[in-house]
């Protein structure tokens, strides 16, 4: 299936990716572009992420046959408003957040055809942003997750599954509690552990500690998506908020666990504890679904 | 300066690094190692990070003009003590640990020449361990932080920075204390949270949570350290326990704040977080000493 005009509503890594991608696989003929940033859809322009920028997300949306929403979680709602009036029966629209269940809860209560929206999440973030990030390659590969709900069409489900599949992406179908439940754990609390680590450490060498220059490689990798967008996380965390508070907890549990063997000079339990955790992540990356 | 027998007491990673790298560069003509692991002593033996193998440290060590310790910081003492009797005058002793004042009070304590031993600590650990995971170019533009202290022989000091920068390591020196804080910020926080957070994810998925699969970039990044030497990490931990629980108590009140803001709903609380966190990590990697 080839998209006749693509309407792409912020045009920032994810959502220039996915033009791009789409271009380049000679599924979108035309690509109309809206971000509320003026100077990132003049970017995206440039860049050939879009034909062409619109003056809203409504302009944009104009007689295209398929929308991607590629906005902060958080303005999911304003957008699907915004682009209501104007949208006819025939469109599909996609997103491409990073939570779930508050997005189709939004979709549901603004969007005309709720059952012809399908969200989807491709797993193939990084701590970059803006159209500058956006390559064509970024989705291959990787794992997309589409959660459709009972309402869903099954005609809009497939044609979004067959979407992310001309990018490369491997679908995957999820309900959309679940989808927030499991990425609370394996990616916004890894973000949350980031943030705090890079602000904690930081605010030490501001205050005088004569950390400068003295990083290696765990600093490094355990603090790249610190650099991550913040309106974006801040979308993230709100919109999952009890998800990510039980995931936060349990993160508070292994430090105080950890902390108090420190204090105690417990070897044992902290030996315990270091094994747990590279058994754990074992679980994580080699665990089959 | 050409070194006509090192001893090597412990051949993992980083150990076996040195004597590949120091061979490499034509500064050690033979190399006797002894690791209590007679296995990790064998393979090294194999792989031609050792030419012999010994029965124990001291006879390794016995006749060496340097003797390199490269085990668990918490086994430094006991090792010294093993070495001290046979130990000449000439001899230079250096280490590779990632903490250093209780390592100098161990050596204080059991060395007969403590003046002629220089802790070093080059930074360029990974998550991997053993023999397997040594290469000579491992510490190529790294930095190696030198603790002498007023105590230690001008020669000596001399003859260890050489040793380092033969391999490529960029040399400094610094204060014991003042590596053990800044340590505890940039290396030993950073791994700490890794463990936790690895543990913690590893145990919900290990109760139920559906998300084997489910891990992007950011789970594999800020996780990779959590795959390290569970042994190692503890002596770490132990031998530097002050500076580790005010690290830990810093990070604590971050993830503190941000579970709050998540809690309250702040979004500018936490988007002000994270653009500190932001703020922060470029403070560590570009600030210059």
């Amino acid at each position: 299936m080839t998209f006749e005009k693509l309407a792409l509503v912020g045009t920032g890594m994810i959502g220039g990716s996915l033009a791009l991608a789409l271009r380049q696989a000679g599924r979108a003929r035309r690509i109309v572009g809206y971000d509320r940033a003026a100077a990132a859809l003049e970017r995206a322009r440039a860049l050939g992420i879009v034909d062409e920028g619109a003056a809203s997300a409504a302009d944009a949306a104009a007689g295209a046959d398929l929308v991607v929403l590629a906005v902060p979680v958080g303005a999911t709602e304003s957008v699907c408003r915004a682009l209501a009036p104007g949208l006819g029966r025939a469109v599909l629209v996609t997103d491409v957040g990073s939570t779930k269940v508050e997005v189709l809860a939004a979709v549901e209560r603004a969007l005309p055809f709720p059952e012809r929206f399908v969200g989807a999440h491709p797993i193939a973030g990084t701590e970059r942003s803006g159209p500058e990030a956006a390559t064509a390659t970024l989705f291959r590969g990787r794992r997309c997750l589409l959660t459709p709900t009972a309402a869903t069409l099954p005609s809009a489900r497939e044609a979004c599954a067959a979407l992310w599949e001309a990018v490369g992406a491997r679908v995957e179908v999820l309900d959309a509690a679940a989808h927030d439940q499991a990425l609370a754990l394996v990616s916004h609390l890894p973000h949350a552990a980031a943030f705090a680590l890079a602000a904690a450490i930081g605010d030490a060498a501001g205050a005088g500690a004569p950390v400068a220059g003295l990083w290696g490689g765990g600093f490094v990798d355990t603090t790249r998506i610190a650099g991550s967008d913040p309106e974006m996380w801040r979308d993230i965390f709100l919109s999952n908020r009890d998800a990510v508070a039980a995931a936060l907890a349990r993160l508070g549990r292994e430090l105080d666990a950890l902390g108090r063997a420190i204090a105690d000079g417990d070897g044992a339990a902290l030996e315990a504890l270091i094994a747990r955790a590279r058994t754990g992540r074992r679980r994580i990356l080699e665990g089959e679904r």
